[in-house]
């Protein structure tokens, strides 16, 4: 039986706890190994020993958070093969260069500038602080006094994984515990994680519940302890359905819980970008769609092609995604979600142009257009408006630009939105953007979403439902810290009570 | 009747709309006057209007909200006097130097602040851009897409107003239009203040419902026009049980709410600052505590003496507030919801020590003091850590100072809390600041918490249940102006397809 980490001790869970198994999802196979679903007992000791983890860290000087988060990345990194090889045997992602280089070096990276990001004390930093002598009053941002509770998704088992992703990095780099849930089709690859971050923390002798780790729970012990007093923060990426349900119980309970939940991705294709290259143009989104078996949270779901061009476009998207092979999926459960999503568009009026089926060996799903007419599209919008978490996408014919702008003023919060203007259509951007800006966190023009910069301009959030809250970002070194801050205001206060960098 | 200012026109409540009017607290006699209580379809069209408003906002150059803030407040300050007699009358607060100079200017200044941060395109301005040259990826922060519903409280009717204080003064500088509720209890300042928005709005030039403004509304109208897909944000200050009702309402539409909603302000008196000045402190405090009718959202309703010391200061301040005159609170209710806190505490083991009775004339209350030992403090501590509005506060005598950090501990989240140590008592100030930090917004040594500067390192906020959200600001500019905007990425768009200062 796998261990959980809790209070600074690798812990047997209880014998009468259930247990569950990974499977191998590239053949469907079960894979060894028990993990334990840890049961209420075991997360109250961690909320307890991340609260007082909490107080500790307020004693505890910046550097020992950057030295705890610089060493994690280098105990990471010194067993890159193998962590890369169980998320590959867990989740079916290439191993190279996806896992092994592309996702391993994105959580370092992060993890590495999270580290920078705790040391700094400087006036551009996230600690934001301001001296106004005048009126002795000085002001900061600071670490929540709990423990944050990170949940990571199933899609990027190690740059968003709860115990070493970017929520982990940034509840860190804040100067905050985490308590990390992992995710129960990657068990072997999050207890490798947490390993190298048990070890971490005792390199850097910080508290030893300022990381702690556990795999599974039930549905009714993680909104119990996401609403605990004790979880100051809660940090979640992954589907819809269990996001509102941890944003419910955080929000009865006066929690913040910063939520990466869906997104539609809708990538609008004016008329000139259509004369100017379909083929290409069609290529590079079905490219985006497929790309990790189409289960990307910036996957571009949605295709709009405005005006008679956009046949050829589709046709071309058509040629490239029934010739492609199928793409393996998590779980058998996410075969059958997509399925099911699938018939809900076509009874909606997809038509479906391409693909459709489920695929073997293991957990397989064939690459699948459906279309619709603009009209059809705005008559049963909630129907059609729906994300196919999986190698899938609905392309809409819209008439003119006039249609398309309906569409797009039809959007709910999207984490990108994208508009293709082939050389620069001005009167077709307007239009459309005018719509799209405040529909989503990052607007994209002439590119495909699916890649997400770690740069300090990138927003990767937007407004509910693909997030809960328009004005943060969960990607980006030191703007995606403040997710996981308090703003602070100290009001004549002597100089010894006040921290370094406000004196 | 009196009228709504609803898509650019004053407009007649329908016939059949229900009516209120206002009362003299100091006299308890009813105001001239009928105003509307705005039926559905009133609000209905405002959240139209506020819709096209926003898109309208989209294009209009920074100048033009800076044009209309600075309008607003040359229309205000032109009827400085008509103004702050209208609210002296409504609320009972004094007319000199409380509304005329006092409060009236710090509207004016946050008015033109807000039209400063509006103007503002540079680095370090609340739009935070940031330009990527390498990855072409820019990001700033915006407006939010749709109109901020602004709703003031009782207490601030100028400076905090829905229409004309710093919730609507932030959204406008963000360049969000507003919808504004005015408050029951003081409509004819409501009226004023909105006629001079009507003004600015047409000075400026904007879209004419860039700012709307209606009196009153039914609960159930309210939580609907805070749920509505068209309405942006919220911006509520007033009493717990409608912050909660508005928040629940909020969080089931994912519309981000900015509550300001209650706080003890608990100060802490350490023995030396009692040996130091006991009579000083006590004075000092009583003062803060009968401020304003008692009724500031930072009056310091719970204060903890510490040590065999204490009973001086409390002594010395029954003494001032024994002799202080009733203060004239808001209504009728407030009287009635005061006398039921303060049986409420008596019945849990608060000790009177002076005042507990209503006055007259008028809607007036005793300066009251109720005392508990820390050991009842601690066991009845739910019954006892509540909010008291009006002239009245609970003393705590706390053996020593470990029973004072028991007390702390059991604090939920605060607008401010403060510490007393007389010349620095740093044991004292690290054991209880361990605690109360991170249950704060502000922190304060040696002072009193009633004065709230408009400075940017105020921070006027802190966790809930105080406010929603720990990571914002209600006073200061630029950064209370963060609370109305969306973090927004440009990812590959063409230079003349991105704001003038992202290029």
């Amino acid at each position: 039986m796998s261990h959980v980490f809790a209070a600074g001790s690798w812990t047997e869970a209880p014998s009468n706890a259930d247990v569950f198994h990974a499977w191998n999802p590239a053949t469907g196979s079960p894979l060894d190994g028990e993990h334990p679903v840890s049961p209420w007992p075991q997360l109250d000791e961690m909320a307890a020993a991340g609260a007082e983890a909490a107080m500790a860290a307020a004693g505890t000087p910046p550097n020992a958070f950057g030295d705890l988060l610089d060493a994690f990345a280098a105990r990471l990194d010194a067993r890159r093969v193998e962590i890369a090889s169980a998320a590959h045997l867990e989740t079916g992602l290439p191993l190279e260069p996806r896992l092994m280089q592309i996702e391993f070096d994105r959580m370092l990276t992060q993890l590495r500038q999270a580290a920078t990001a705790a040391r700094d004390t400087g006036p551009d930093s996230w600690r934001e602080p301001r001296i106004d002598s005048e009126s002795g009053i000085q002001s900061d941002r600071g670490p929540l006094g709990g423990p944050v509770l990170t949940i990571g998704p199933n899609n990027f088992p190690l740059a968003f994984h709860g115990v070493s992703g970017g929520d982990a990095a940034a509840a860190l780099a804040a100067g905050n515990p985490i308590i990390a849930k992992g995710h129960p089709l990657h068990p072997a690859t999050g207890r490798l994680l947490a390993e190298c971050a048990a070890e971490a923390v005792r390199d850097a002798g910080v508290h030893p519940a300022t990381i702690q780790f556990f795999h599974h729970c039930t549905p009714e012990d993680g909104l119990r302890l996401v609403a605990d007093p004790r979880v100051a923060a809660v940090g979640f990426t992954g589907s819809r359905s269990a996001g509102l349900a941890i944003k419910a119980a955080a929000d009865a309970s006066g929690t913040p819980a910063f939520l990466e939940m869906s997104s539609l991705n809708p990538v609008f294709v004016l008329p000139g970008a259509l004369r100017d290259g379909a083929t290409e143009l069609a290529e590079a989104w079905a490219g985006s769609v497929t790309l990790g078996g189409g289960q990307f949270c910036t996957k571009p779901g949605l295709l709009i092609v405005i005006g008679d061009d956009g046949g050829a476009m589709v046709d071309a998207a058509v040629d490239v995604l029934a010739a492609a092979a199928p793409g393996i999926l998590f779980s058998r459960a996410g075969v059958e979600a997509l399925q099911a999503g699938i018939s809900a568009v076509e009874a909606a009026g997809g038509r479906k142009r391409c693909g459709g089926g489920a695929a073997e060996p293991g957990f397989r799903h064939q690459a699948t257009l459906l279309e619709v007419d603009g009209t059809t599209m705005l008559e049963r919008f909630d129907d059609l408006a729906r994300e196919l978490f999986g190698p899938a996408a609905l392309v809409v014919r819209a008439r003119d630009l006039s249609e398309a702008a309906s569409i797009a003023a039809r959007l709910d919060g999207q984490l990108t939105a994208t508009i293709h203007t082939g050389t620069g259509d001005h009167e077709g951007w307007t239009t459309l953007a005018a719509h799209l800006r405040p529909r989503c966190g990052r607007l994209l023009e002439n590119k495909m979403p699916t890649g997400v910069a770690v740069v300090p301009s990138m927003v990767h959030g937007g407004p509910y439902p693909a997030t809960g809250h328009p004005g943060f970002t969960a990607v980006g070194m030191p703007t995606s810290v403040n997710r996981f801050s308090m703003a602070r205001c100290w009001d004549g206060v002597a100089e010894d009570h006040r921290p370094e960098w406000l004196r």
